[in-house]
């Protein structure tokens, strides 16, 4: 298996019109064959309207049919793990062992929201039947439920090439939920794209699911992207990966004259808070726990942990020498593109000539794409001076942020915008005190974590990956990972009076998919 | 019980600075005393504080407490239901017994909001439970729910004085789902907004609720309005009212640094079908219901049918014609607002001249404030062909549209923009051949009706009232009304390794608040 650098448009394929672009890789240097055409206008119009076409019988699909569907990619990509696996070690430079453990991820993934699709649970399907004599008005029946919102467009991550790219949870839930999905491939590894997105076109034929169902398009630049952003026909917008790149595509889409919804998940610095009691009960176990955590896939994970906030107490003084011996120490680790390289380098560098801002561990990079850990600290009253010092910088850097006193500490934790996590960590006897901390992060963050770490991701019905502002676009009002992952692909919709028959099968009397509904204010899984 | 003009700012209220105008009676053209001051930025300033001050507590306050808070309002209202009839009678020129129901209605409202939070269903609150044998990781326990989001800002609409207002459905259900509000006060009913306005302040003194909770703006421009929208501590936005002053403020919340969620209810032409079956079958019948529905509150309701879409045929022809002799002979009715008014028309004046458009009916308006129905008609390739033939004209106009066939009715339907309602009357046997333009409309409403009328809508569990854009500007994602209408304003929060007395009640082991929750992938009422 191996791609050959051409748009997945249904079943077709584009001719290699536009502009090429090859992949790199980073351990080398090097670029990688073959070139991958970038689509062009022709190309985005054509892969929108199969969509478009193929979005009401997906639709009406039975979710027992999605299901199906979804496990049929979850299997092929597992069939095919190795070569997956081999051409996103040579695109991403991630590790064997890591990218094998994605692909492992991604199918569970797949089957899980495959599973939520054919449970239908988040449907909510709602019934309220007629009474014809109430008075001084008659109630008419009502039944209402989710149902898909049309063609969605996925903007695939850098730093997760299968989990959140082609198959990943965007696309996995968009199809769960019922809609066509087209994915603008991450021109960081588009080889692992294409090889994806072929097989997840092999799921669409032997399923024998409309051509419209996927299209994968690659774009050298932005204008794809754009493209397809502004598409009448496009209902609604997934995104991974920068602040930056999520609020231009936000802004563009609210620029429609039809805004359409936009999930964006992008910044976050996932603060953890460490209490003098956990530090003086665990030191040894925190160091290693933070050094872990913060260096999970070189500091490029979004739930890193970028800002570390304790009290200035001289076992803290002494928790935060050891973790910084420990990070100088460490070999550099390769980075994903050259990009986020020197993003990486621009930003530490910056970050370094702030007022009150020290350097306390520095680890040396050579090679053009790699990096070692750059940790900073300052004090709480130069953080609440300078905005710049709560900014993310992607990859293996974060600040210590030392407070004198509690209130301090909260001040901290009140001037933070949006994360996707907050953790703290505190000794039994501290937990009592913890309320008013607790509180603040959970209107912080999408997750609270207490003695743990943000990094390791449970994908499952109670999961949360979300937060407020700049964490995700939607003010964390629902979640990219999780079964809950699927509603955001959905409109809300009711029949009033219908004839039985005339219902999707969801809201008939007999209950035929055996659906948990709420019928006349109680939840109810038979037929009424 | 008479209205001061005073904004009320938490339990206090403001000086008399900014601009002052006065309610104005549209039955007799005359100015009400007495006048309203605008709010200035430093009243602004203080809600606002107030609000974000009390929001960490009212997201705290059990379900239970806050149903006693919207029963307590909803009591007062009824018990003051004449004071509020008789001052919101001179300010909108509605009729006692409209206003009576309205009241009764958004004390219902409210009572359905508070059950539901009491209920709490709608916190989807979730639990997976620690698995720490689990390998090759560990499995940590997570507890996620819905969480208030913080302070709302709502604008109430012209056309309903109470169940879209400053008790309305938007202020409701936020404070269902535990949110502080600030209501922007309609400038068309000033004095009935202040009036229910004092009455919630006073719930939320008798209930000891943080003063915050609630603050009721003045405005005579826009500046106040924008000031709220723009505030970084305001989290979200509801409104109710035109495309134009919708869209304006979504996309001031977009243009924050911070994007907050918009839940405006804006146009709608809630187009009717009618198969020539329904016709035939029975012609007085649907005469007799679509006059009425589209004359209730003299063709100013969000689900006013504009737009009526039938196949030519003699009866259809009898049809129309019959319609159009009752729509020529009504007497004019009373506008909401001068400027209302005005819009209407220069609505039909523009539209009369459109090409390929005729005016079939056409009442007389001698009063400054008042109008008497105006319908056109045109073909579908006209229709096809002229954009603005879909644009509402608020007030009691519709278009019909004439198709030669099924394909160009089914044209036509695929052609509509969003709408809240879209509605189909056809006879038994037309039934079986109506799939597709079932699924057609309901891609473009958030309540598909079968035989009956889309004014007059029910406040349920399983009520939509939502539509794709312009319906609403959230895609119709959401609704205004209903049960659902709290899911609006919360974001996701999870727990993660959280010892239990540190979790929020909803998500305790011993289940305290007796919440139905998803245990294990399993829903459950009980403690675990």
């Amino acid at each position: 298996m191996k791609p050959d650098g051409g748009n997945l448009i249904g079943f077709g394929s584009s001719g290699p019109g536009g502009t090429v672009f090859k992949a790199f890789n980073p351990a080398t240097g090097a670029q990688i064959e073959p070139g991958f055409a970038s689509a062009e206008a022709a190309d985005v119009e054509r892969a929108v309207q199969l969509a478009a076409e193929a979005a009401p019988a997906l639709a009406r699909l039975p979710g027992r049919k999605r299901h199906e569907f979804l496990r049929r990619i979850a299997d092929s990509l597992e069939a095919k793990s190795a070569d997956l696996v081999a051409r996103a070690m040579l695109e991403t430079g991630l590790p064997e062992a890591r990218l094998k453990g994605e692909v492992a991820r991604t199918a569970g993934q797949l089957r899980l929201y495959g599973e939520a699709a054919e449970r239908g649970d988040w449907l909510d399907a709602r019934i309220e039947t007629a009474q014809p004599q109430r008075q001084p008005l008659p109630k008419p029946d009502h039944r209402s439920m989710r149902r898909a919102i049309g063609p969605v467009v996925v903007f695939g991550s850098s730093n997760f090439p299968f989990a959140y790219s082609v198959a990943g949870g965007d696309t996995a839930s968009a199809f769960a939920a019922g809609c066509p999905v087209i994915v603008k491939a991450h021109p960081a590894h588009p080889g692992t794209g294409e090889l994806v997105g072929r097989l997840i076109g092999h799921a669409v034929r032997d399923c024998g699911l409309p051509e419209g169902t996927f299209s994968l398009l690659f774009d050298a630049g932005f204008a794809v992207g754009q493209a397809l952003v502004r598409h009448p026909a496009v209902k609604a917008l997934g995104f991974t990966g920068s602040l930056k790149g999520g609020r231009a595509l936000a802004d563009l889409a609210a620029a429609r004259p039809e805004p359409i919804p936009v999930y964006a998940e992008m910044g976050s610095i996932n603060p953890v808070f460490l209490l003098p009691g956990a530090i003086a009960e665990r030191r040894a176990a925190l160091v290693e726990g933070l050094y872990t955590s913060s260096l999970a896939g070189v500091g490029q994970f979004c739930t890193n942990p970028g800002l570390i906030v304790l009290l200035r107490t001289p076992e803290a003084e002494q928790f935060v020498q050891e973790l910084a011996a420990r990070l100088s120490a460490t070999l550099e680790g390769m980075m994903l593109t050259p990009g986020i390289k020197n993003a990486f380098v621009a930003g530490t560098t910056a970050r370094a000539t702030q007022p009150g801002v020290r350097v306390i561990a520095r680890g040396n990079a050579s090679s053009v794409c790699s990096a070692a850990p750059v940790w900073f600290e300052t004090d709480a009253k130069f953080f609440a001076g300078n905005p710049t010092l709560s900014e993310e910088i992607f990859g293996p850097s974060s600040l210590v942020v030392w407070c004198r006193d509690r209130g301090e500490l909260l001040a901290v934790a009140r001037s933070l915008e949006g994360s996707l996590t907050a953790s703290l960590h505190a000794a039994a006897g501290e937990a009592r005190e913890l309320g008013e901390l607790v509180e603040v992060l959970a209107a912080k963050a999408g997750r609270v974590i207490l003695n743990g770490y943000p990094t390791g991701l449970e994908v499952s019905p109670a999961i949360v990956h979300a937060g407020p502002y700049p964490a995700t676009s939607d003010g964390g009002r629902s979640t990219s990972v999780g079964t809950r992952a699927l509603e955001r692909w959905a409109r809300l919709v009711c029949y009033q009076g219908f004839a039985d028959e005339l219902l999707p099968p969801e809201l008939q009397n007999a209950n035929p998919l055996g659906l948990r509904r709420l019928v006349n204010g109680e939840w109810a899984s038979g037929a009424i």
